[in-house]
């Protein structure tokens, strides 16, 4: 129905997470009103992404810089390691501005039915920075999921030893979330879980 | 917190409509692991998109061919006109597959409040089609809203002559839909069009 390079650029778009058809035909219909310079700094972001973003050689969270400005912050805990699934989660815990310490990003995470192992989600960089670097605490900062809860295990064998403490976040009720809706997983972990009130 | 060309893609997916932070984010993650084939394939989509697709000069459907298939199409009826706001409802239309009439596209609806005049929507184009071919029916088929009532009313009292009959699509209940969550204009709409059994 559409006209053919219509119809590829919604084709195309719809491609992306969280792009349905009706968003991607509005997202293609926007372009077309796209005056040229409006076109010119999408391909420009799009190209800068492209050449500009990397991962950090050490923490392989994505940035511009050759290492990270996590990474190459003095004033941060060095012996304080937080461990994340993804980038993302990385600009996500800084915009919340509370934990000090450095990260490290895995590849994703372990999934046997995926066929997703330790060592395609790069596990031994961790390793690799303990050769050099004394860590007090690392915090498995992993999705509350089965592979989550794989991951975990299998990073806290790996790395179990007398002089690392190995954490991970509180599992529980979201704040402001309202009780009815919480599922029954997240329910039994939070009465599992629960804390002495001080 | 991102690195600044990334951020600059973020901002630059969500200024299209529809797109929020979230859904921004995700695209420009998901970009960076597009592989350069694919990075090609949207670039490519989106220059053929800006070069190819123009709007029809007789009924001003977005087309990549010079006149559009529905124009140069001699099994419609030429007789009949469906006015829409939109290219967007003329491929709605085109899908449904029920009207095999001719299309003529407003660039947009009359909005007094937002200073959109007659001669902005080019209604004119209209009335230049109506001095080359006789038309037995104008169906006008835009949004049942105030702008869409003034235009109706606006086009009606130029295009009105006895040779013409102007309709507009039905108001009422949409089909399939739950009584209790109607509009109270929508429901008093399908009251006072009420149609007999028959």
């Amino acid at each position: 129905m559409y006209p053919e390079s219509l119809k590829s650029l919604i084709e195309n778009f719809k491609s992306f997470p969280g792009i349905g058809e009706k968003t991607a035909e509005r997202m293609a219909f926007n372009l077309l009103d796209f005056d040229n310079d409006r076109i010119e700094s999408l391909e420009e972001c799009i190209k800068n992404v492209r050449q500009n973003i990397h991962k950090c050689p050490i923490c392989q969270t994505l940035t511009d810089k050759e290492i990270c400005t996590i990474c190459s912050d003095k004033t941060r805990d060095d012996e304080s390691l937080c461990v994340v699934e993804d980038s993302k989660i990385v600009f996500l815990f800084e915009r919340i501005g509370i934990y000090k310490g450095k990260y490290h990003v895995l590849n994703g995470l372990i999934s046997p039915l995926d066929e997703i192992n330790p060592e395609d989600i790069g596990i031994e960089k961790i390793l690799d920075r303990l050769k050099t670097q004394k860590y007090k605490e690392i915090i498995l900062a992993l999705k509350p999921s089965i592979e989550g809860e794989i991951t975990s295990l299998y990073i806290k064998k790996i790395l179990e030893s007398p002089e690392i403490k190995i954490t991970r976040l509180a599992s529980g009720v979201p704040m402001g979330a309202d009780m009815e809706y919480i599922d029954s997983l997240t329910l039994s972990k939070a009465l599992e879980d629960r804390k002495e009130i001080s």
